[in-house]
């Protein structure tokens, strides 16, 4: 079998659950790794692989998995594609998915390459999910609770406001897609803790949420990269109402998003030139197998 | 816009759901419906509509949707793929789908036309929450958990049991695959509820699963077309262990079948020619409006 060569962009802590997914994966191989460092202070797990500060300093692998912040996705795409290789990217900013797609879209299409863009788990697996049920219930109302789990990016905006050391904010699901935020913050001596937490309760990120804010001297000692999630809809299949249809998971965050990117690598070898979401795939690209006994077992 | 011809075959229980599903999608008319027995004791909810007897006395259809008995939906399939509409079914014989989809691609590539087969809610959505749980997790455990609800191959084996006058058989869920049969009787004067029990249980439909036989004075008394389903994934993403997924619903069967159904039948207009079950399309494709907007929407 020809293995799929796959790049990895970025190795942070999402690039290292990847590494560990594409290790697993029978059909990959590890084409190497891009580092901004390339092989300096090189973990020891990657001691057996190419370490590179560009992918072009790579024998051209099959595909480059993106794990660099979703802001820079779209840079590191154009180029790659334009190279001649596939991407696979976790961009997360829901609003911008639409337009990137398009922008993308082109230059995939020259370059007769395909990119999966926002592969993960929200967007990515709950966005198939709520596909699915939309087709079993067209009219209804579907919600989308997350956690209990720690938010990266309230998390971020929570650091950014001075006289935060250290900080972790938990999202907890309150159903209906309405969010409590458990904001944990070790603070520099000399700030005031209500000062603090104003500051944190009026920031756009947590304004319109139920925002607690709890002063600790380790936040580190409360991390946790456990989450989950709850996707509900109560809708109408035909004339028939009350049609209710759940999703839940409970999983480890970083390995969950690694392994759906590496599960979109795999598809996009399977695509036809362009640019897609995870909804414009069919399910059965995503696998490993013989396409038959796939059928077989799953259907 | 050009909204898509769909016919109806067969006309019962999920027939009389699929025409509550294309009248309420925007999409979807009506081209006809074919009954046996054509425009004989016709229902008054079908006054509007063409009946016919045979398909090929309706206006050229783009798809017909089959609800006849899944043993005689290849034969269908065939027939009405040969003149160029498309054909979606419901056949639920999990062992033969493999095979069954091999002859109806050949059929189907030839006439330049699309099938969908085993489109419903298991086989069909199932289908694809299983297919998404192993991408999410390649190594691991699923297991479909089925009911409360009636199942109707179970039914129509405890009804053809001698000296039974009426029938119905629950599927009682157990966890992990494990179902339980509460068959509920009425049976006919001078047969011996023992014996009747003794052979239902003995039946190969019931031999493996914990099966009771309960005598009652009305079997219709019992009936509610209510169903459900729990599936359940423990797997492993990349190297990380007990990642934890769950799906389930409470439904009306006959008016989920039919949803579903319908939503192929939209599906297989976006698909090049071929026989297709359900994981083989991208899940955007069973959906109804502008492709960006449901990017929007639901990615």
């Amino acid at each position: 079998m020809e293995k799929i060569k796959a790049a990895i962009v970025g190795y942070g802590n999402i690039g290292r659950h990847v590494l560990e997914a594409i290790q697993t994966a029978p059909d990959f191989e590890v084409a190497g790794i891009v580092r901004r460092n390339g092989d300096a202070d090189c973990p020891k797990e990657l001691k057996e692989y190419k370490i590179v500060k560009n992918i072009s300093q790579l024998p051209k692998p099959d595909a480059a998995i993106l794990t660099v912040p979703s802001l820079k996705t779209e840079e590191y795409a154009v180029q790659i594609l334009s190279m001649g290789i596939n991407t696979v990217d976790s961009f997360d900013i829901h609003d911008l998915i639409p337009e990137t797609r398009k922008r993308i879209m082109k230059v995939a299409v020259e370059a007769g390459r395909v990119a999966v863009i926002s592969a993960g788990w929200d967007p990515g697996s709950d966005s198939i999910v709520r596909a699915l049920m939309q087709a079993m219930a067209p009219r209804g109302t579907t919600y989308t609770d997350f956690g209990p789990g720690m938010s990266m990016g309230h998390t971020v905006a929570a650091k950014a406001v001075p006289g935060v050391k250290e900080a972790l904010s938990i999202t907890i699901p309150l159903g209906t897609g309405i969010h409590r935020r458990m904001v944990y913050v070790e603070i520099i001596d000399g700030y005031k803790f209500e000062e603090i937490a104003a500051a944190i309760k009026s920031d756009p990120y947590f304004v319109n949420d139920e925002t607690h804010v709890v002063q600790v001297s380790s936040v580190e000692s409360l991390k946790d990269m456990g989450h989950g999630v709850k996707i509900t809809r109560k809708g109408v299949s035909g004339k028939t109402q009350n049609q209710l249809f759940e999703f839940g998971m409970k999983i480890n965050n970083p390995a969950l998003t690694a392994q759906l990117l590496v599960s979109a690598a795999r598809a996009s070898m399977r695509q036809k030139p362009g640019c897609y979401t995870m909804i414009e795939i069919p399910l059965i690209d995503y696998l490993c197998g013989d396409r038959e006994d796939l059928i077989r077992r799953l259907v």
